[in-house]
């Protein structure tokens, strides 16, 4: 069993262990310190002021964003040094609220388009402190960013509105490959499309310091160069992807979700109090259910509902009694936070704290 | 366009048209008023107290829910008639709760198991107001529910520990087929495994006088009969699943989220910034993408992170432009609206109102 759970837990509830969660978090610090890495862990995987402040205190520079909303909610939890590593649009209300953001905190913000670079400019002219842009850079995942050779063209539009160009980054999904090749390629990718960026950037004089990638499953796997800060998220709690994936053991699962046993239609089946409106209901192509069952490794959770769990075993393997605790991890730790109000922290069977996931639903 | 969506909206939201909402429900009320079924609907779908009141006043005789915590959260917004239409397994925290519960309102709850009943017996012993069961049977989903022959075994456990035995219920989950053929099967299994359940109960000397089955896809598919209840949730709004199964169309789209186009990275392919932390990652075998895009009803969303949705375009159809506003209809309306604080209700390009999501993440 990952976690050991206490009896009486109100399920489905989501516990937290926060001993591997700290061993987590120190490895990944110790990791990038000794490679030279800046650590800026993405927050939107825990969303969570007590896990910031722990990889705050790990050694990290600051924190990735996905929102202006997250941004607004950790500074205002004291985290002063952010990175909004998302191409935001800035309409009427988010001009005004990232205007309000770059005079309390160091802000840097991601842009893809002159249009994009254009208005940022404008919103935080004159602002208290000077606001970072970082050009994103699509490496492989085709989702945004441009390619490497048209960073160059949204840098200058970037200096043009009066933004300091600092540099550039990508996030390489196409890592999320269910072999080790996979990975490899796509940090592969990553340097190579940073590279070419930041070349691109320094052609037209600007000073490149900031060179940033990286997600959970290509942090390591880069020879230290070019790239000089890392950005994984999943990594404080890790997941059934990345156990799939193998960039985690079940040694390094640090969270699951609590639940009871409401049925046993039949000695090769049960059924969980848990659903879609706890795990989420994301599914990579690597994973075989709907989350991984520490206490039945060989049970595949075969069906999902919002509020049921259907797991099936193979014949001859004893499934657990109506009424017992389940623990079952979720597939995407991301999305499975965001669902929740709070956290359990269970230690030696005990309920010791709880956390409130502070930023869930800041999705503008 | 199936809501025309103001401008200056802050994207990602979730905007509800309240003539199209109003409509669902009216239609629906009518429809079971003629055919002699009580209507039930389940507010898991909408967990918003101004839509359970709409409902109520349009003739819903009670809501379903799914958990405790989303009844005591309709309770307290002065519903007085409620279904658990979940198999509740009772520890001391939710022993607590639903005596309480059964205190204040008229409270009906399900059962399939005999130990499951025996322990609702126990916590409800000498409440304010009797509580009724219904034995849940297994009408083809294999998820909860007892087969139909079995339904006196647990039927009698529950008589036996003092509740009162109304009747049976089902939910035919297996009516999600992309053919009219497979809902209408689904709706035959229904009639016939809850007409053998309620004889099995009649066996016992129960006099059965709910027998409750439906979900959307079926409803409307009964020969009026020994079913008399009903308890569809997805009418309300509708969405993209339903649109793909036929049991609704373009018009009868109630609710969109309001999205941004963030990056247009080429002439077939645009981004927008809402992921799978508002629309919800759930996607059937049956619809083609993550959403449907009434204003783009030709393309299709190939891609879905937390915060961006990837839609690619067929050669020739002209994209919006960076900055524009685009209406997604998510696949499966229940997850998104409990991933959301509130709906802004929109009529004439103007938000009139804004409801609370008041049962939002009430799980337990």
């Amino acid at each position: 069993m990952v976690i050991p759970l206490p009896d009486g837990l109100a399920t489905p509830t989501l516990v937290v262990d926060p001993d591997v969660l700290d061993r987590n978090i120190s490895q990944m610090a110790e990791a990038s310190r000794s490679q030279g890495f800046a650590l800026r862990p993405h927050a939107k995987s825990h969303k969570c002021a007590q896990i910031a402040d722990r990889q705050l205190r790990a050694g990290a520079r600051g924190l990735s964003v996905a929102t202006i909303s997250e941004a607004e909610i950790f500074a205002r939890v004291g985290v002063d040094d952010l990175f909004i590593a998302y191409p935001v649009w800035l309409d009427a209300d988010k001009t005004q609220r990232l205007r309000r953001l770059a005079d309390d905190v160091v802000l840097r913000v991601g842009v893809e388009s002159a249009e994009g670079a254009q208005r940022l400019g404008k919103a935080v002219r004159g602002s208290a402190r000077p606001v970072e842009v970082l050009v994103e850079v699509d490496s492989g995942s085709h989702r945004t960013g441009v390619r490497p050779h048209a960073a160059g063209e949204v840098g200058k539009a970037a200096a043009d509105a009066g933004l300091d160009v600092a540099g550039v980054f990508t996030f390489p999904g196409h890592g999320y490959g269910h072999d080790a090749q996979a990975r490899e390629r796509a940090a592969r990718d990553e340097e190579r499309t940073l590279s070419e960026a930041a070349q691109a950037l320094r052609d037209l004089g600007i000073d490149v310091r900031v060179v940033s990638g990286g997600s959970t499953p290509t942090v390591g796997r880069w020879r230290p160069g070019e790239v000089n800060e890392l950005r994984p998220g999943v990594y404080v709690f890790n997941d059934a992807t990345q156990l799939t994936i193998g960039t985690c053991g079940v040694e390094d699962l640090a969270l699951v979700a609590a639940a009871t046993v409401i049925s046993v239609p039949a000695p090769d089946r049960f059924v969980l109090d848990v659903g879609s409106k706890v795990l989420g209901s994301d599914r990579s192509p690597w994973v075989t259910g709907h989350g991984y069952l520490p206490q039945f490794p060989q049970g595949t959770i075969t069906g999902l509902w919002e509020h049921h769990a259907v797991v099936r075993l193979p014949e001859g393997v004893r499934g657990p009694r109506l009424g017992s605790l389940v623990a079952v991890v979720p597939n995407h730790i991301c999305t499975p936070v965001n669902l929740a109000d709070e956290l359990l922290v269970v230690r030696d069977c005990e309920v010791i704290d709880r956390w409130q996931v502070t930023a869930r639903g800041a999705n503008t």
